[in-house]
């Protein structure tokens, strides 16, 4: 067995490392610090290459390619989506990530994404909401208590201040669970029998069901004046948790409008409906919330941008840990020239 | 540390484990199995789902990804090409790429892809090489003497029978090395002074340049009849290898016609310039070699297609063997809607 050289390897955070990096840090400080990342990028927003997500679908599901980069560093996350999966022991969405330099076209990390992809997730969902929700609101409605509900929930407390949830599932194991996940958490968690009890008193309302079909989690008796809608869990053509009628009445803000369009709870609007982008709220370029009474929504689908904040993030937190393995997956032959002479070399 | 179950681990194929893999193989006993593998995925051409692959382009180079799938396998590679690399010890070309499964989309190999795509590319010559040679060509010249050059000598001797090869190139340094490799590789090697004499008897002329930018390795006047050209080098727009006229005398066997009208040699031509498409010629559905005073050119370029053969060869090949390491790159919760508490549970 030859030694690799220095440029052959690459970071690689496993799904090991990525649970101890997180539990060593504690998710609270995690969340926080990566909404600081994505706040960075959605700041700089002009500076990305905004390449368009590339679909491979298939009767059973999907597999995406997300590719994104600025001046410096690219990064693209591999994810599929196949509703079945949990019916035979396997994840819905299973996820990796890799970043690379702009200037050499070499990998600088490549890590596992499904952990990651649901702390970025609950992140740019509370540091929107840190720009939209109404002053010193305590009080979240959780709708959908599944893999997200957690996460969400904690980074709402961690960045926006939040000391209450109520939560409701259509299947009660799932808000047990959530209840029994967050008992440590320092909030005041209250399970709730229907999304009317759940919305009761709270000023921040999300949603996070994961059917894939138009369903109505929200009517629009529902919700009164001066809520922040968090709507997560409509991200796909077909998939939308809201009724038309609380789009029409809400200030829309989206990630990014080209992809909303097609994913978020917008494709049940007109193409030319009128939506704010968030980077321009962060640049204070756009108006976020204007009036206690107002109805903000963020529309949120997930997009590349916010992994390559995640991956850069987690490039940065690496540094000088033990959170990560050295990957042999360069080919680095001392002469370019002289591949065949390497591998012959190996032998 | 948690145990990862077996539905989180992924295998991998380190550039060490490629090297002795492909050294406990033989070099040309892998490339003429690689080689039954394109020629399999050449005859069900129809049944790929074609994306176009997808460039991040920088000042110094690109990044791209080149996706495709069939109906029960989806694969991709990552590959980087930057010219200036060389100069400061880094490799032009890094590779790596991933096979997965279409029904649950799970990966099911990562594996590195510098040494496997030189293979795949000497592979899909040699076969293309079968088809299209002159009846008993034993002579090939090769003007370029890169890293590419060894790897279409030894497929071209493994697939096609040649026992000759006459090298050439501008620095007499890569000829040299080209020539040490192959000193026990049974071929007879002819180091040359000019592209003249290296093509002196020739049947077959590879031409496999480097340079970015529309260069005239073969003149109109350098190739006589009946001779099969294989032209590896001008693989991305502006770059090009070939006089114009030598098309024109030509007919001309490209990979996937799209693509190839914007990379290969034939971005000199019309865009209604005849080509036949190779998998047809595989198929019995169009003709190949016709005539022995006829030029045939492949005009070569890359494709996905091609990849993805080699990604399903390896992850087969594997099977049983030492050849990998796992990687555990995907989160596997008992309970799929329990994330958090998998997170919980590794503290």
């Amino acid at each position: 067995m030859t030694q690799p050289s220095d440029k052959a390897l690459v970071p690689f955070v496993s799904v090991d490392n990525m649970m101890a990096l997180v539990n060593a840090t504690g998710i609270e400080a995690m969340l926080r610090d990566l909404a600081g990342y994505i706040e960075e990028d959605f700041k700089r927003w002009p500076e990305f290459d905004k390449t368009p997500r590339v679909a491979s679908h298939s009767a059973d599901g999907v597999i995406e390619l997300m590719p994104t980069a600025d001046a410096d560093k690219y990064g693209f996350k591999y994810v599929n989506g196949h509703p079945k999966n949990i019916r035979d022991g396997f994840q819905t969405v299973t996820a990796f990530g890799v970043l690379s330099s702009v200037a050499n076209g070499y990998p600088l990390l490549v890590t596992e994404m499904t952990v990651l992809t649901a702390l970025r997730t609950a992140a740019t969902s509370a540091l929107v909401g840190s720009y939209l929700a109404p002053k010193g609101a305590k009080v979240m409605a959780m709708i959908g208590n599944g893999a997200q509900c957690e996460f969400q929930a904690l980074a709402f407390k961690a960045i926006c201040g939040i000391d209450t949830v109520r939560l409701y599932d259509i299947d009660p194991a799932a808000t047990e669970k959530a209840v029994r996940n967050l008992a440590k958490s320092g909030l005041t968690v209250i399970p709730c029998r229907s999304g009317e009890e759940a919305i009761e008193g709270a000023q921040i309302i999300t949603t996070c069901t994961a059917d894939k079909q138009y369903a109505t989690i929200l009517t629009d008796n529902m919700v009164g004046s001066g809520v922040h809608i968090n709507a997560i869990g409509g991200d796909c053509p077909g998939k939308t948790e809201l009724h038309r009628d609380i789009l029409l009445r809400s200030d829309i803000f989206v990630e990014y409008p080209p992809q909303t369009r097609i994913e978020g709870e917008i494709q049940q609007l007109d193409d030319t409906h009128p939506v704010t982008e968030l980077w321009q709220v962060m640049r204070n370029e756009a108006a976020g919330r204007r009036d206690p009474r107002q109805i903000t929504l963020f529309d949120s689908v997930g997009f590349a941008i916010e992994d390559f904040s995640a991956l850069r993030f987690i490039h940065d937190r690496i540094r000088g840990t033990a959170f990560f393995d050295h990957l042999d997956m360069l080919a680095d032959p001392d002469d370019p020239r002289d591949l065949v002479g390497m591998v012959n070399r190996a032998a």
